[in-house]
């Protein structure tokens, strides 16, 4: 069991873009029965339309799911009910740091100002595999990986196509030429948005672990539950769904390697409900602080639920618990 | 998430037959390890057996059940338990009209007379891809679908070969020659059988949202799951059970667009509770109706449990229930 | 539904080192995303490390498991939460007497003296498609089965490579060339040991329903599930926990043929719960008896709750039950 890689979990050969890529050939090939719309902007760059002009799925989330994970996760809908909610998303990976902080982590910022951006102000957080192309982030030096694949895919939570000024960013950070990036657009209002953003449980889980201090390269294997809401036709009530789903109705359980303190530590810290801000919809919590994202308490972004087993002892830790109350409340019509 | 195409969810362009022949080729390929059977017809016609001189399988129900949905379902057993039942189906579509409607409902009446089917009168309702290269219903008019794929594949629930002359009048139909032409044959009294009668539980929702009036082009997605009931010798108990799984153990979960009251009213009229029958065995409410099969209320063929959301508005209904102390009393030795 | 067949189902031309082939492919080719280690001995023997020096994975597990299994089963995580564990593995087959007793069962003794194994006894237990190549057991007489692959794999679950001794016999017994066989090592303190026993707890069912003289012809159909634990650096906690997760944990479905007071008598008598040593933890009872493995009642080792489905008669009978307090008791920190 010990291996004793400092960085990535001894990994670091893997390629997060090129482990994708049959994610999304698959993508791109049944894009029709996905309800997605695949176009070729005239320098190259292939554009998946998510959910924009399209209707998208969630089965189409999935993908994306998987290919934010850089191939290195698996994210199924199961159509089981539990506390009258008809659908839950399952998420693993037996290379949490890789799939989930080095590639699925929304973390690089795009931005194009109003007359760059043709009238509106652009802002995204890019995330997937490209983002370990390009290495923007302070992040992907603490976790001592970089990628090297000929071809990248970023996806762009927006309900617009970026700007030409983006884009061009985006290729010059990677090192790509147009022909070999793709760039898949999910609004957070569609289905395959919504359910992308929820295949975040285990990636929220592997923050916030980072967050406490944990040892990232201690983290070897994890999987996660979440109840997948529907999308809002209100950007702000869709934000709020996928936020409340895995703060609310997330379970991870990570397996780990190090000290029982430091496991134990991590159980009983990780859940959101350790966070002053939890108990309200994460709407409620935003509205009152006047739509402020960074006056909200950091320790409410966690699963509600959380196991941790430490792999060089044997035992295990239970924290948190589900609030299916909450959640039926804001998501079903009485 | 709006597109305003008419007909069968704007994917007009998806051949239902092409996508199922992956589905069918590894059911083909897996024959002797799913326990089916295969046979060329003297014309060429490819012939599976599922269960008649085959023990089959449920592995071989779930592919029959992708068939059936024209590669557009994923239909999956999940080994859980609840209620003391030991497992479900899980069905998803992101075509749910295509996928249950153009393709999965049994909808195609094929028969022969005693003379043509050699002493006992022929009767199956076809099911799956090769039902939209026939169109021989009215419902392909109102979904403005038609396949054009040159290979075809029909799903017959029977305990026995159909006769030459059925053969031919699908080959005639579906404009096919015989080497294009694969039937599926699954008697209900087989694991194979109940698998995919029971893999119905979302064209069974969609079916009545149909019969309620409910615009089909409004229906953008759909997840659904029902118990798998141990088929019967007795063709009529096999046949009860399968009911009984969707009617009184379906749950279905629905995303449409349009207008809240049609959602609503979809979420309320839709379960089967809403039945002047519902309450006792399938098998039971048949005898008493002296197997006169329409003289049932129509309206029993229903989940038992039902989500609607209306994309447009981000709201969510959810009625009806499962009955699984029922379902156990039905299944279940005491 | 009746064929007739007397041995292994009917299917005794599938070949389960074949049919294991493609799974094996996908585990050396995701080596490296899977935690897991190749290397070629000098004589051209592949061993895969499965979490000696490497630290292998869940994932890395559940392919182990459907190696194991010949390809003839799928084993599958499902994050689902019951009883506050976290996580579980299912089982299924379409052929559960091949998957299970021809492949899946570690009933090939192989041994090596200290001498012959460099300072320190060898004993494994041989377990997956290689011994239905080798047929060294008595139970391939009564199942009437031999594989007659040209590549052989098989999984041992030790914590160092077998001596070449072995490693000699092995391909002797095979009668295969080095270069075509692959040994699969994991220990059962690992992720992935621990993930391939549990996912035995189909073919525990079927090795008991054996002892109790049922006949396996008869076995047509199973599906099972079992709380996965987390494995433990202690060998004899490890076994313990992969133990209990199947004796009060397992849950099996069997379809059979034949008589109604057979397939009664088997639902009665399968449960864990018919042992006089049921109801404390295996390390418990394993110490009682002073760590004599055979002073442990046989009856123990069988899964907690089962349903057996006649299906010639259409009749299902339901017996025992998990007892997920006892082990979360054992596997949970207070």
């Amino acid at each position: 069991m010990s291996e004793g890689h400092a960085h990535a979990g001894g990994a670091s050969s893997l390629s997060v873009n090129r482990l994708a890529a049959p994610v999304l050939a698959r993508l791109l090939e049944d894009a029709d029965a996905l309800g997605v719309g695949v176009a070729r902007l005239d320098n190259g760059v292939t554009l998946v339309d998510g959910g924009i002009a399209t209707r998208g799925s969630v089965a189409a989330g999935l993908l994306i799911g998987e290919i934010c994970m850089g191939g290195l996760g698996e994210v199924r809908l199961c159509a089981r009910t539990e506390a009258q909610w008809s659908g839950w998303l399952e998420v693993s990976s037996a290379q949490p740091v890789l799939a989930c902080l080095a590639s699925q982590y929304a973390g690089w910022s795009l931005a194009a100002s109003k007359e760059e951006a043709g009238g509106r102000k652009f802002f995204a957080l890019g995330s997937g595999p490209a983002r370990a192309l390009a290495c923007r982030e302070a992040l992907f030096a603490e976790l001592g990986y970089r990628d090297h694949a000929e071809a990248g895919v970023l996806v762009l939570e927006v309900d617009r196509p970026p700007p030409a000024v983006v884009i061009d960013k985006i290729l010059r950070d990677c090192a790509l030429p147009p022909a070999a990036l793709t760039v898949v657009l999910t609004p957070t209002t569609s289905l395959a948005g919504t359910t992308q953003v929820v295949a975040r449980v285990l990636e929220v889980a592997m923050h916030k672990a980072h967050e406490l201090g944990f040892a990232l390269a201690d983290v070897v294997d994890g999987h996660a539950s979440a109840p997948l809401p529907v999308p809002s036709p209100d950007a702000g009530v869709a934000m709020g769904r996928t936020n409340d789903a895995i703060l609310y109705g997330g379970r991870v359980h990570l397996k780990v390697r190090g000290g029982d303190e430091a496991a134990q530590a991590l159980a009983q810290r990780l859940p959101s409900s350790n966070s002053r801000d939890y108990g309200r919809s994460f709407a409620d919590i935003f509205r009152d602080y006047e739509y402020d994202f960074y006056k909200i308490d950091p320790a409410l972004f966690a699963p509600a639920e959380v196991w941790v087993s430490n792999l060089d002892s044997g035992r295990s830790w239970h924290a948190g618990g589900v609030d299916m109350a909450l959640l039926r409340s804001l998501w079903l019509e009485p």
